[in-house]
């Protein structure tokens, strides 16, 4: 179609999600159970709250992080949401499977709906990348890939190198933030000028998304630690919560040095302040000290600040990726950094036989390695899927634009 | 009087809420102390975070929940929070006295808070149906009758349906609905045409009607499990968990079925979203199984945006009962779903003699109708009370207007 | 420089703030290590959701409760999130210091951070009253005087009033209160005219500013107790939880009372909701019956609101002290009350000999004044400070804009 009016979701999108439901539900009713085992009150009180601190980082902060394009507030919030909810019912699925790689019944605990949400949050960060690009049904079938591939690429990393469920999940932010920018380059398309106007003057943050922001920063530490016991649990909540307070200094200093002018941007900030956090995702119970935490928090600010200075000119004009909410200096490059200060830590960590280094090195590179490959090859599945007609993409001229989705009582008023 | 200018709370309010003050203060004077058995650190610190969570689901969730109505946000969140403040030290009061049956000493524990808010509740719930067509001191009143009114029917249900505590605190959905749409039928009026037009404009709900939605999606599997213990509170939280996530992707895309260009409506997203929630505050700890609570959940949503596009109308213009929020489609038929589903499970899961499945029916359905016939009842004696001129109501051209009872520190600016 | 055009912060800031954070992870490297003793889970959890609350309470309660400033909303937010990753980092190592009073390893734990969040607290409060006429590089340096003043007075009161480790934190309202007082006083300039009518203009406080003071509200009950235990800690929660809910009731219809036409003032209302749980604060922990802790937080919302109305033409036209968002009779005043309460508590628990009687109240009434003294007097010291030339503060033409600080996309878009 050529015409310039949005394609309407109505008969894709219910049928759709309809049809997902129902399989859904066939499939609970055919391979779930609930846990029997009865634990005591406080076991069940502590692992709700857990869970709720994961919710409360999925549906709140990353939903409103991502709010902050002008005129496309209501899609990102409830968009993510729906990819949240629907994310959660296909990971517990998922996930059940593959633990026990086979087809009997799952049983369903409350910890499987808490690593369910972790899962989903895949989704949410690599939404990030292409918010404004997709429509709903295509987030939704992006969803069900990524909740898949990435479950599929923990349980590899667990069964053959070994690594424990905290340290498979941790890797979660390279992996989704280079599945979104694979999926952002095979949906990019050359912007209309207005639409590109729209997108740039769109980018009026406001206090939603620092919202989002806090919400994130400070349920971070909780995030970081919640697959963890004892000491090592105690020490990812210290370092993540230190690597945090030095990259929103950091950060808020130095994007008012970017500045000609010494003004602070506001965009960066939302995502600076974070990247201390996920730098520590990886490394974060095993750094021994706080001024590590602190000196690798004030890194990863000063290269997410850099990245969101440097990349989009770089990105958008060789590449042709766009990425929406700067998913790869938010996500990516601190994951990377986390990632690399792993390896080093765990250099240092063996004896020091040459050996036995090399061995060490090789593994902790390859894990991420794998998570990065992984998350490119599904991500550049995902984005040729995601091309098909049948989804009824937006037009582009419709692109980062609300009313392509929403009712409005009166258009334009009250927004 | 005929005049069309706001009728003053200068005098009205100070005086009643002064008064009221003075006499809860009297009575917690002469009735009440607090209880001395001294509990360890862990129970205080449970009891609090649940406490906590409920606090949370009523004055950031129910609060902004309401904020939609474009002009009228700062009354929706700040007299929500007046009725919570007033309605936790009345319900106190009024659960220790039922509970104990006698007017001895009520003895003050961190519960006794936790159950009165969750009490509190109902008004809150209620006054979504009369917002913005009734001043605060009307609200107050209600507060005061409605929790009062609940209170009884709970220790009338205890004692005679001999439901427990859990049981007969999860009616609350259906008791509030009932009783807030009795109230706003007595209280409806002929709105004039710029003041219907102003409704009608004003349904422009932000972000942060989004945010009180979430608080009350991420809190919801809390509040259905926070009376009962050890497995049954397990399932509560899972099969709330399923049900929302289900209703949540059921709405989302049936709201964009229901228009006829496939756009989806904000407004009704807010609602229907948590009609799995209530589907499973009455069921929810009995259902065995995932699929169950997921084909409720799934059900609910459906009703509720089908109510949300049917009901308006032919309550409106048949019955004249204007429910400005959609207490309704939100909470009623939702509740009332839950209600039968409960009523099936119970019939099944009592042994094949025929009387006693008959019997088991009949109690279930008793207790249904008892809070139906409760809130119907007493929503009818509060509407007739609230008519009364001592409150001195808003005049109808000033219904859904923040002007008249806020200070603005100049005309219309910076909203 | 006369010039009205912003001095840049481009210099000045990143320099501060880089020179301090390496500063900082140098203290961190040679003074500081993890504690290595094990916990178990639950105590690892349990610390963290406290941990959690006060960070709620800091970031996005305080942040918010701030943001009404119609043209300043930016900076309030993330100002105060810096000056909270900042002070933290510095208030470990002051308490650790200061703890051991001696230059040794510092051991930091769960519990160090949270007490380092209840530290930076104080600064967060005092920043009120300066905010919109300070820039960052200031506020940064009144965050390390103050935390650093506030612990120093804390470690004199616990080794020579022989205070517990409680009761000395809950003298941070006044300490707070009369240090920002102080300050502001200092930093007073004649504000031109169009300056003070953005002011006035500006304060069209949103439904952003009354998400923070929930967020305060609904954790209030939780920061009064944090520190306590068993008996002390349910007493201290529920009294909160009393006192709060009175002065929510009371402040709103007070604020109409004041009003020639019966019309409630937002901001009162911000503040006043809040009175009732810094009178709480000190006391709250000894009060034996719900009845006084409402008879306290009724008096407090009185108190509050009538600072509201009346102390800004006193303050602002006799002492020349401009409070910015009302710290003063939201967190002075009340504070105050709940101080002299105290005194009145312990005098008539002490038996009743009159010497211990008088010994009693000549401590707690010296404990009072010893915050004050110091609040002032360090105040007094940092606005000094503040006034040299070489922070580059803000033109006074400048005060109250966001613009001076942040890029925006293009001026005046989509704020």
């Amino acid at each position: 179609m050529g015409s310039k009016y949005p394609r309407s979701m109505r008969g894709c999108l219910p049928l759709w999600t309809l049809m997902l439901e129902v399989a859904l539900i066939l499939i609970f009713f055919f391979f779930t159970s609930y846990d029997s085992t009865s634990k005591d009150h406080r076991t069940v009180g502590n692992e709700q709250g857990l869970l709720q601190d994961v919710t409360v980082m999925a549906a709140l902060g990353l939903g409103f992080l991502t709010s902050s394009l002008w005129r496309y507030s209501w899609s990102s919030v409830a968009f993510n949401f729906c990819m949240l909810a629907l994310g959660v019912q296909w990971a517990v699925l998922v996930d059940g499977f593959l633990d026990q790689l086979s087809l009997e019944k799952v049983v369903i605990r409350l910890s499987s709906i808490q690593r369910a949400t972790m899962s989903a949050l895949s989704v949410l960060i690599s939404a990030g990348a292409i918010l404004g690009k997709a429509n709903l049904v295509q987030l939704l079938v992006m969803a069900l890939i990524e909740v898949t591939a990435f479950s599929a690429t923990r349980t590899l990393d667990k069964e053959v190198l070994h690594s424990n469920d905290h340290l498979s999940l941790m890797y979660i932010h390279v992996f989704s933030a280079y599945f979104g920018l694979t999926v952002a380059w095979c949906l990019s398309r050359p912007l209309p000028k207005e639409v590109e106007e729209r997108h740039q003057r769109a980018v009026s943050p406001g206090l939603f998304a620092m919202l989002g922001t806090l919400c994130l920063w400070m349920f971070w530490p909780s995030f970081n630690s919640i697959l963890l016991t004892g000491d090592e649990r105690k020490k990812a909540i210290l370092n993540t919560y230190y690597a945090l307070a030095a990259s929103t200094v950091m950060a808020i200093s130095m994007s008012a040095l970017a500045h000609p002018r010494g003004k602070i941007n506001m965009t960066h900030i939302h995502n600076a302040v974070l990247a201390g956090g996920v730098a520590m995702s990886i490394p974060g119970h095993q750094i021994p000290e706080p001024w590590i935490a602190m000196v690798l928090g004030l890194t990863a600010g000063l290269i997410s600040i850099g990245g969101a200075k440097c990349l989009p000119v770089c990105f958008d004009h060789l590449l042709g990726i766009h990425d929406t909410c700067g998913v790869h200096y938010t996500f990516g490059l601190p994951g990377l950094l986390g990632g690399i200060a792993y390896i080093v830590l765990m250099m240092q960590e063996t004896s020091w036989i040459m050996t036995s280094v090399f061995h060490q090195m090789l593994i902790s590179s390859g894990t991420l390695g794998l998570y990065m490959a992984m998350g490119l090859a599904s991500g550049l599945l995902t984005g040729l899927l995601l091309n098909v007609r049948i989804w009824r993409a937006s037009h582009v001229a419709k692109y980062f634009d609300d009313q392509a989705f929403w009712e409005f009582p009166h258009l334009a008023v009250g927004f």
